[in-house]
């Protein structure tokens, strides 16, 4: 998308190195991170200087392109070193599916290319690009499949950061509302803040006024109340795994909107590419769900009202403990439907439905 | 309750000067706030120095003695005063129903006291007095009727702070724990952190650790997975307003949190004192909802964690816009029951059984 006029993708890579928009430093400076090898790519996943389901994915992948590049050339050693760089890449963020389908297609492809190490080099770093351009691209379907169910002057509730921030292009849960946007609908998005990381008053936020969209950040505990009211029309959301049967993680507090959209009968979409669909698990409860650091939920940063200086501030009385987990499981019941990259699905029957509609299993690594 | 071996009111009156525990000070620092006369505690409670349903009240009806203590003799002179210090008191804080509540019973037993100027103001204080005494003994009730729903071991959420701080002494959704923790029973609490102000996380928690009672800090939007995992026993609460019909307005957030609860079959208690019955208001929708600045959604305050500095800064995309509605409206049909110093009640059919079990209508002004 287009940042002051350039087109942005929020990861890439330009020889060795994987370049990322800084997600911690937005929305109040915008910056690109460079990252040297494997092992940097893998800290930003984990601390969260790239995040959301496919841009997690992308990094991951791009990352495994890394180790190829990094690794010794000697058939062995370089399929150990790929190996080892897949398991620690893996273990940033337990929950995103996006991570695990993309190191493990950037390893299967590079193994598969030895023993010669230029092969392998050359394929794992086309395999990578392959999967950050075909996430741009699901993005930009799910835009346009999803744009269907936005009608002129629809009021949209979206939660946490499912933008294009979260993906390499365009995004999942918003690009409907940028592509109704684009095809000249009025459009209005409520911003849930979505802490305890506010992606939602920080990124999403950034997004909308960056593709002149009118919102309103608010609360988390406020959805419910503007759904009761009426004020809301549809709820999209994006995912960081969808199970086999439907069920699906995203950021905390998912699951509350859920409940909170069913109880005054709005629709409630789920926007994500096949990529994020996990058919190996059976349903929810086989969804690892990370745990995060107490410290965000105890603090909150950004740049002083004052004089503009970025500062960390606790908000919790001294002394308190947390709990913080990252994600939760909203059961299929409670999704109207899936917008994916390739169509609109019901997630009761979802692993059916790819089944009987494509002659062959989505392509996902073993 | 005691602070640091020291037992506090949250606010009380020694001459023409109300004293009230500084809550905006709180967690973080412990400071006692003095109000010489009643614009400047009107100001403290639209500001929040003092909040929550019972001290807003007892605020409200110190600084009617405080306007009878100020006003002129001359009888119509002092009337007048009063009346229009009454309009100012009420005007702050437009949801509080302990605010009119006490605000008009000082203005009626004042104005009976006339043409005696002396007399009318010691009908003034000795009312004032009255109704923050009365607080604390229906917090105590509170506490002992609520305590019989609490199991040993029970763990409990909560959401913003109708704990000692909020009330003159004890408070109400936090009486019962207390309670229970001092008959010698294990209770655990779940504390909703409560955006955008953060009465959870920060006065909440610090109440509970100063009784010694084991919690976590959660931010709003984890309250209904821990409850879907079947890690809460029971939701309490408080309420700024309750409507004849059962119909409770409280902190937004509250609606959420009793729609998961009925979800995962949990039970859903409101504890609030008599004086927050408005029986003059028919249901929810005729309950004034408080809209409050932006600006608390869009910031946050805190010791900064290097230096210890409080700051203040912001959290969300430089420009944007939110919403802050401060209070919701949960449905009588979602309430479990309602713990009062008069006995647990049912929400429906609340008019009836003040009618029928007692003699008389409660004592509220007409």
């Amino acid at each position: 998308m287009l940042v002051d006029g350039t087109h942005y993708r929020t990861i890439w890579i330009e020889g060795r190195t994987v370049r990322m928009i800084d997600q911690l430093a937005l929305p109040f400076r915008f910056e690109i991170f460079d990252s040297p090898d494997h092992a940097s790519t893998a800290r930003a996943i984990r601390d969260m200087v790239v995040r959301g389901a496919g841009a997690i994915g992308a990094a991951g992948g791009y990352a495994m392109a890394q180790a190829a590049l990094e690794a010794p050339s000697a058939p062995d050693e370089l399929a150990a070193y790929v190996q080892r760089a897949a398991a620690l890449i893996k273990g940033t963020r337990p929950t995103a599916q996006n991570l695990f389908y993309a190191v493990d297609r950037v390893l299967a492809s590079t193994l598969a290319a030895l023993p010669e190490a230029p092969k392998a080099r050359e394929s794992a770093s086309r395999e990578a690009e392959a999967i950050a351009s075909e996430d741009a691209e699901a993005g930009r379907r799910i835009g346009e499949i999803g744009a269907v169910l936005i009608k002129d002057g629809a009021r949209v509730l979206t939660h946490c950061n499912a933008g294009w921030l979260a993906f390499t292009d365009w995004g999942t849960a918003l690009a409907p509302l940028y592509r109704a946007k684009r095809d000249g609908k009025r459009v209005f998005a409520w911003v849930d803040e979505t802490r305890p990381r506010l992606q939602g008053a920080r990124l999403t936020a950034w997004e909308l006024a960056g593709e002149g969209i009118d919102f309103r950040i608010i609360p988390d505990n406020a959805a419910g109340w503007f759904m009761r009211r009426g004020e809301v029309d549809l709820v999209i959301v994006g995912a960081d795994r969808i199970a086999a049967n439907g069920d699906t993680a995203n950021k905390i507090g998912t699951y509350e909107k859920a409940v909170l959209a069913r109880e005054s009968a709005i629709p409630f979409y789920v926007a994500a590419p096949t990529s994020t669909i996990d058919f190996d698990c059976p349903d929810g409860d086989a969804i690892p769900i990370e745990e995060r650091s107490e410290d965000e939920v105890l603090t909150a940063s950004g740049p002083e009202v004052s004089t503009g200086a970025i500062r960390t501030v606790r908000v919790a009385a001294p002394g308190s403990r947390a709990r913080n987990p990252a994600f939760d499981v909203t059961p299929a019941g409670l999704i109207t439907g899936i917008i994916t990259d390739r169509g609109l699905r019901k997630p009761r029957g979802l692993r059916e439905s790819y089944f009987v509609t494509n002659s062959k299993l989505p392509s996902q690594s073993s």
